[in-house]
Formats: C-alpha cells, sequence, structure tokens
C-alpha cells in the first residue's frame, strides 16, 4: 500500500531541464501541486492538512531549486521561482492541477495561473498576498526581529511565535504542529541556510513593487480560488488577503480568528473541510 | 405536514409585553431566530435560503415594530430594536437561539448578544457592520440615490440594482432572487412606507457614532459567529465585514466574489452550506 503521509511518504528525485528536484506525492486522483512558505522544506508541511487532503486526491509537494536537497539557485523572483515550478511539472507530465500555495507559493501560484492558466484549474492561496501587496515579510519588523534574534528560541519555537497569534490557545496550536512536523523521523530534508532567507526577500521585495495599474494581474486569474488566512498574520498581513479577495473575479474568502500565518495548520480540521469542499464542488460560484 | 417555506408558511401574531409582533415558523429543532434587514418585511426573506435552512432546525423570521402587521413604531436605535427582539423571544418561551441578523438585523443581533448573551449560541452577521462602523447605509451617496430616486424602476428592481453587482451575472442572479420573493402569493405583509426608512436611517447613524475604545464591545461576543459579505456590498462596504472578523474573538469571514449586499441569496447553495456547517458542527473552532 502506498504511503499516504507526510510523515513517511519517500522523497523522491526528478531531473529536469533545468534542475533536480526533490518532491514527495501521495494519494491517488487528480494532483494538488503544494507550494512552500519562505525557507520551508518538504518537511514543513502538517500531516495534519497534507494527509487528510491526499483522500481522494494526489498531493504533490514541490521542493523548489536551492531548497532542501533540489539543486540550483533560489531565484530572486516570483517568476524566476515559477520557473521551476512549470519545470517540474512538466517533466512529471502534469498538464492541470489544483495549486496550494502558502505564504511564497502563493505568490509563485499567481504567476504560474497568469504564465500559463491551463495548468490551474482551481487555487488555494494561503497567507498570501498578490503583486503590490503591503508590508510583505519585513523580518526586519521590530516584532520580528524580536523572534528570530531571540538566542534562546530553538529554531521550531520560533516557527511557533512567528506562525502562530499570541493567546495561549493560538501558542498551544503552534506547539502540537511543530510536534506533528517531527513525526517525520527519517528521509528528512537539510535545513535553509541564510542565503535560501536572503535570495526569497529579494524576491518579496520585488513582488511588493508593481507597475501599471494596481492589482490589474489579478483580473485575468479567472480560476476559482479559496483565499485564506489568519486576522492576526504579522508576517503577510490579513488585508493583503483582502486585495486578493476584492480583485481576483473569482475568489472565495475565509479568514480565521485566533490565528496568524499559521492559520491553516492550526484550524486545520475546518482547513481540510473547506479546501475538500472547494475542491470537490464543480459549483460552488452557479453565476 | 407542516409549512417548511416562507413561501407559504402562515403569518403568526403574538402578543407580549411590548407589542403584537408578525412572526413565521417553520422547520423543527434548534431555533434559528432571523433578524430583517432596512425596510425588509417577513416577505423579504428567500426561500432559497430560508427553507434548506429549516431542515434540521426550525426558522423564526421575526417582524419587529413598526413593520408589516407588526404594531408600534419603528425605533430609532438598535438598542431600541433588540428590545423587541427580547420581547418576542420572551413571549414564545424561547431561552436559546442561534440568531441570523442580515444588514440592519445584524446590528440588532450583537446588542441582543451583549444584553442576552446567555440567548445567543451562534451567530450568523450577514452584510452588516460593528457599532462604529463605517459607511453604513448612506442612502444619500450617489451610487445608491440615483437608483432610489429612478422612477422607472419598480420597488423590487430597486432591490435587484441596491443588493447585487452591476455585472450580469450578480444581476440575473438578483432577478431569479426577486422571481423567489414572489413565489409566496398570499398572507403578505404591506410594504414599508418612509416613516419606517427614516426611523432604521437614524438608527444606523446612532450605531456609525461610537464612545470609548472603538469596537471594545466586540470583546465581549464570545459567541462562535460566522460573519458573511459580498466585495462589492454598496450599503455597507465589506470592510465593516472585516472590522468584525478581526475584532469579534471567536469569528470566521466569509467573503463571495462578484456579489454585493445580498451575498447570501446571490450564493445561496455555498451560503446555506456554510451555515448548515457552522451551526451544525460544535469544534469549527478546536481552540
Amino acid at each position: 500500500m502506498a504511503e499516504t503521509s507526510n510523515a513517511t511518504a519517500p522523497t523522491q528525485f526528478i531531473v529536469t531541464k533545468l534542475e533536480k528536484y526533490a518532491y514527495r506525492r501521495f494519494g491517488t486522483g487528480s494532483g494538488l501541486l503544494c507550494l512552500q512558505h519562505f525557507t520551508g522544506t518538504l518537511d514543513n508541511w502538517d500531516p495534519a492538512v497534507t494527509d487528510p487532503l491526499a483522500s481522494g486526491r494526489e498531493v504533490i509537494l514541490f521542493e523548489s531549486a536551492g531548497l532542501g536537497r533540489s539543486t540550483g539557485e533560489v531565484p530572486t523572483s516570483i517568476p524566476g521561482m515559477a520557473a521551476h515550478a512549470l519545470a517540474f511539472v512538466d517533466a512529471l507530465g502534469l498538464t492541470q492541477v489544483d495549486i496550494l500555495g502558502f505564504s511564497l507559493g502563493g505568490m509563485v501560484a499567481q504567476q504560474i495561473a497568469l504564465e500559463r492558466p491551463s495548468l490551474a484549474r482551481k487555487m488555494l492561496l494561503i497567507a498570501t498576498a498578490p503583486e503590490g501587496g503591503e508590508d510583505i515579510m519585513h523580518m526586519e519588523k521590530p516584532e520580528l526581529k524580536k523572534i528570530t534574534d531571540d538566542p534562546n528560541l530553538p529554531g521550531l519555537q520560533r516557527l511557533v511565535k512567528l506562525f502562530f497569534a499570541p493567546s495561549a490557545t493560538s501558542q498551544a496550536a503552534g506547539q502540537a504542529f511543530i510536534a506533528r512536523l517531527a513525526q517525520r523521523k527519517q528521509d528528512r530534508e537539510p535545513l535553509s541556510g541564510p542565503n535560501v532567507a536572503k535570495a526569497q526577500i529579494a524576491a518579496f521585495r520585488a513582488w511588493e513593487a508593481f507597475t501599471g495599474e494596481r492589482f490589474a494581474k489579478l483580473r485575468k486569474i479567472s480560476q476559482p480560488c479559496l483565499v485564506v488566512n489568519g486576522v492576526f498574520d504579522n508576517m503577510i498581513p490579513v488585508r493583503n488577503s483582502y486585495m486578493l479577495s476584492e480583485h481576483l473575479p473569482n475568489a472565495m474568502l475565509i479568514t480565521y480568528p485566533d490565528a496568524g500565518h499559521g492559520s491553516l495548520f492550526q484550524f486545520h480540521e475546518s482547513f481540510v473541510r473547506q479546501a475538500s469542499l472547494f475542491l470537490g464542488s464543480e459549483d460552488l460560484w452557479p453565476s
């Protein structure tokens, strides 16, 4: 029987026209391509989200260039990252997938939808921002810098502080989240170094800038989209999700209370239910 | 067999310590008290929303004082309206209900939750605003005034223009909506006159004002809330829904694309699905 958990699914590799990428795929059915957040590797996908989503579809976790055991350099732009994702799906022979883009991954998803509309059937855009968004991953902000600079916080505890709201309930959900990430014992990816962060931050800065009419590109993304965020996201504030849902022609927005950047992990039961409903229903928007 | 449609459910009357109120109730199970919008009567509830919600619960449509065949004067404040709703539920002997408040009704629902927290189990706050909200029902705005002043628009066609977005798809959904309202042929309520509008507008103006810390009252509303709106609502703009979901401690927000004030009628299938999920699930928020 095939593995259907990100705690145990083997890491695979594929050589493409651009780079050799690490990836994992599990579940059967139509594909859900998952694009990861700032500095995250394959090991940062929460089994509480990926595993139930793999019931009825195939979850495909992609490691972009320069992350984990994927070769190459981390691009300094979102289009550069989209090129790697497209090289990956082409090498797998996939012609249509749903896309779950979390944070940085949600920007790559939008770029893919613009460059190759036929590839993306529906998109989940989680804790992300449009081109021309605001306050995107300014890690130099005092409230973020005090977390990343804290010498007493081990890496995963930093993630809890960064991805979850300050409340006791949200922090407890964060501890449960990192315990789930630790379920994978073998065949793990190397952690990202500072060069990864530096290149990805450059891509965020380029994405904040825009030329021409703001948000005009969003009108060209006609795919059904489910936009999701926590109302207390400090890394990519929720108003960026409002911009997406107000300007994408076919987007439903869901926000969660008492939650930050990692709302999908905190409210994983609700998120999986909503994502499954969205991906499964052909007629969410009868109009 | 009991009637389970707002197209056919008989209007009932109850004498209370304050006034005699018109109401309708249908379906069986725990109660869902429905509080109506600006100038709306019992006949303005869309059967496509009320009827499927009555599967598994009892839908209770309330006509506040001075509307339809309910006696008394229309209050000029939200607390005044909440007093009528409380007199009504007391006369019916209801001690706990879920509340669906649409537009004006959503403000009354918030007031009820503050005054008698034990009454409200969960609340659906649709196309509404917090106390201290912005741009609430300014019917003198050019974009609204040109609709209400148009002598060539019959009343229900005005509703289509006011409640739905300008797109062809949304306007078509509006025509379908008013056709459903017309399904009720007998036992209809009298239309609201200008005195109703005048008093309710006064209540909106009072609700926009606030004293002390803005939105502080919202923190006292601990009930699970589902906040819903269309992104193109011109009557109570969607940013009021953002204020609600950012400041209510336990609120999930859903917004719909290509939709205005009447998003619940345009996306009635999705709305009913989401409302049923919200009202039926005890653990939407595990935290």
